[in-house]
């Protein structure tokens, strides 16, 4: 019997026009598909896909455990991270081991700060994996201002917004072009690290770029709002131009 | 009449399945199709999209008046292509003007220290102009190496081989993850940068990312080989991961 393809499919930003023709064609083509969401949730990814889906696509919706419950500090927190991850890879690798194809989805792209590298490191000795690159939430973000990004030499900075505040200013203080992803309930701490790296004044905030619920704002005119998750924050570079 | 719209698209990294739906469906129904080339050569954005376009559509090849004879820093360089952006966007505001839709092509993401963006800015103000974001050449190449280029908290960083070795030390220095693009002659530069900031063993350098002739090895690998414009550096995070 054939070993099974475990593909990682990266959806891009949310639009699903912006899917590449090869995610597109996995998709609609698949037998099996796997997702992470939330407990009880549908799941951003398989909203993303909703329609596109054969009526005989059999799902797999892995639900994380834990989001916020626990702080990822706590020892407990990696520990059962691991182990759902591990269960999740076993099912995905016995599926590929029996011949099947699977299609795990991923938002955005998946190597870049995705939850599939996850399952990657765990099935890539094992059976064969493919990866579908993406587009990135970070570019639909840049893309929504009506700005470019970056110009000439410009440096571009991508931050984490779970970064400490020193570090985030230390690092907003040297970058010419900047991105703040995983923002959520960091938001104050990456408001006051944006003031005082003096960066403030020229961030916008991008919320759900590419899909409908689509913000764009400069950040101090969200004064007090709280931000979801799918928000991502851009300083734009000012290199040469002819 | 109603007044044409500029589409700037993004083609993605080279693989033309790697475009967006939005893209595909953009550029086979497009009556005029414009792009950048060296003169004289066919121009990769075009050979990207090489039957896709409809037989009937009308070309307009920009072809750039310099390249690397006359250096950055020369006033002349940005006096030159200043005014060669500025009849190429004449052109297509001549297009648009009397009603016709035109797409420019952009290799990898328009926004993202993409040629398309000098018409942007002289464009955006007199005529409808929509931007079409794409998969990076950076994605292609973090996934053509096989692992994710950041995990957790990681920082990463994005740099032109064009800024001066002292820029490109400090900044490697203090990064996770590296990106390193136009390489092509700065290549020994990036090459001393990176050992003088500690990185150079777990440098990889990816040539043609999702082409044809893509290949991925470590930089320490390629000693003496001159690396062609088409190439990326990538240094992979190793931030936390359960």
């Amino acid at each position: 019997m054939n070993v099974g393809t475990i593909h990682g499919v990266g959806l891009g930003p949310g639009d699903p026009d912006l899917m590449s023709l090869r995610a597109h064609r996995l998709l609609t083509g698949a037998r099996h598909i796997a997702y992470f969401r939330k407990a009880g949730r549908t799941g951003q990814a398989r909203a993303i896909i909703d329609g596109l889906v054969h009526p005989d696509a059999i799902e797999f919706a892995m639900e994380y455990p834990v989001t916020t419950e626990i702080p990822v500090t706590d020892p407990r927190y990696n520990e059962i991270l691991s182990r759902f991850y591990a269960e999740c890879a076993a099912h995905l690798r016995a599926l590929a081991t029996r011949g099947e194809d699977v299609i795990v989805l991923s938002e955005g792209d998946p190597f870049f700060y995705g939850s599939f590298m996850h399952l990657y490191t765990r099935l890539k000795d094992d059976v064969p994996v493919q990866v579908v690159p993406a587009i990135t939430g970070m570019s639909a973000a840049w893309t929504a201002t009506g700005s470019p990004v970056t110009w000439g030499d410009d440096v571009l900075t991508v931050l984490m917004g779970t970064l400490s505040a020193a570090d985030l200013t230390d690092r907003m203080k040297t970058t010419d072009a900047l991105v703040v992803m995983k923002i959520g309930r960091n938001i104050e701490k990456v408001r006051a690290a944006l003031e005082a790296s003096g960066k403030y004044e020229d961030a916008w905030l991008i919320e759900y770029a590419s899909m409908p619920g689509q913000t764009v704002q400069r950040l101090s005119d969200a004064e007090g709002r709280v931000t979801p998750y799918f928000s991502i924050i851009v300083v734009h570079g000012q290199g040469r131009r002819p």
